[in-house]
C-alpha cells in the first residue's frame, strides 16, 4: 500500500463519499430523522481547499454552512469489503471541512434535487494534510473543533458517530468502488452554523492536527 | 491540449457531472417541470463500464432505468469559462448509458435526499470509446437511439436539448471546475424505461459509433 507517499493521495483522489446525519446531535438540529441506513453524496476532488486557504461564498449567497468532519483516507482499491478487513484498507485521517450553502440545500431538499450545488462548489472541502493511520491508534475517540474568529462553534467526538468507519466502508463499497486516495467524509457534530466575509475559521482533532481558513466573497462570473 | 491520447482521459476523469432534464420530453415522461437552470448531479467514475462489459442490476432492486446520453469530454481544466470560448476545452465526444434505480430516486426525491444510490452505483455508467472532435462538427445535431433486445426505446437528437454544451460548460465551470478527462452527461431524449436481468442494451449515436452492454443480477454482498 506504501508505494503512492501519503501526501499524495489527495492529488489522486477521483472522489469524495460524504456521510450525512451521521451524528444524532447533527440530525437533530437540523430537523432531520436518525437515519436507519447512512445518507450517501458526492463532492467533486475539485472542491479540495489546502490548509491556509480561503473558502469562497458563491457570489449569490450571504452565508456557507461549516461542517466539521473527520475524513478517512483510503489507501487500495475497495470493493465489497466486510468490516473485519474494512480498517486494511484505510491509509489515514484528515480534518476536513463540508462547507454547505445551507439556502440551496434547502431549496434542492424540498424540490427533490441533487445537493451538488449546495455541497461541490469549488473550496467547499478544505482538507488538512493526511495523518497516517499509526498516528491515530483510536479514530473512535476523537475530539473534533471548530472555531468562527474567537468564537467556539463546535466540538464533539467522533465516538458519538452512528455509523462506525468499518461499517461505513463496507457499506460504500458494497455498491461504490473506492479507489486509492478517495475521501470518506463522515459527517459533522452538532453546531453548523454561518461564516461569513470576512471571518476565520479553525479547527482540528485536539492532539493531532489544526487547520486555519479565511472567508471571502466569490466574484460574479464574467461570462455565461 | 493533445498531450494525453484521447482514449487515455477516461482513466485520468475525476467526475462525471451529469445533466437532468435537459430534454423536455424526459422532463415531461417523468411528470417533472422543464427546469429554469440546469439539474446537476455527480456520477463517480468508478460507475464506468467499458463497451461490451456488463451492466449490474443491484440485488435488491428489480429492474434499472437506461437514459442514452451524448457525454462531452473536456479536454483541459476550465474554471469560468464564457460560453464562446467553451468549445475550445471539449477534447471529444462519447455514447453514454445513465443507468439509474429508478425506485431509489423516486424514494430519494420524496425523502429530499441526494440521488447518489440511484445513479452511482458500479457499472451505471457504461460508455463507448471517444470521437475526437474533429469527428463530430455538429454536436447539436446528433441521433441518439437505444434499443432493448430487439426493440427500438429511445431515439432523439440533440437538437433537443434544452441547454446546449456551450451554456452547460459555462454554466458549470462557474461554481466547479473541470479538470482534464472530466465528463458531462448531456441528458436523455424520452423514451427511458426498465432493462431486465437477461437483457442487452445496444445504443449508438447515428453513424458514428454503437456499443453493446448485456444487463444481468448483481450479487448480494457477502459481507457488512
Ligand atoms: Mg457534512
Ligand atoms: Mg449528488
Ligand atoms: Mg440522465
Amino acid at each position: 500500500m506504501a508505494t503512492t507517499p501519503l501526501q499524495n493521495l489527495i492529488q489522486l483522489s477521483t472522489k469524495i463519499v460524504a456521510v450525512g446525519r451521521n451524528y444524532a446531535s447533527h440530525a437533530k438540529e437540523l430537523g432531520n430523522a436518525v437515519p436507519k441506513d447512512p445518507v450517501l453524496f458526492l463532492k467533486p476532488t475539485s472542491s479540495y481547499l489546502e490548509n491556509g486557504g480561503t473558502i469562497k461564498i458563491p457570489h449569490n449567497e450571504g452565508s456557507l454552512h461549516h461542517e466539521v468532519e473527520l475524513a478517512v483516507v483510503i489507501g487500495k482499491k475497495a470493493r465489497d469489503v466486510p468490516q473485519s478487513s474494512a480498517m486494511d484498507y484505510v491509509a489515514g485521517y484528515a480534518l476536513a471541512l463540508d462547507m454547505t450553502a445551507r439556502d440551496l440545500q434547502a431549496a434542492a431538499k424540498s424540490a427533490g434535487l441533487p445537493w451538488t450545488l449546495a455541497k461541490g462548489q469549488d473550496t467547499f472541502t478544505p482538507i488538512s494534510s493526511i495523518l497516517p493511520k499509526t498516528q491515530v491508534p483510536n479514530p473512535d475517540d476523537l475530539e473534533l473543533w471548530l472555531k468562527v474568529d474567537d468564537e467556539i462553534r463546535q466540538k464533539g467526538s467522533t465516538k458519538d458517530m452512528i455509523f462506525k468507519i468499518p461499517f461505513l466502508i463496507s457499506h460504500i463499497s458494497s455498491v461504490i468502488t473506492l479507489f486509492e486516495g478517495d475521501v470518506i467524509l463522515t459527517g459533522t457534530p452538532q453546531g453548523v452554523g454561518p461564516v461569513k466575509e470576512g471571518q476565520t475559521i479553525t479547527a482540528g482533532i485536539t492532539g493531532l492536527v489544526d487547520v486555519k481558513f479565511n472567508v471571502e466573497k466569490g466574484n460574479k462570473p464574467a461570462n455565461s
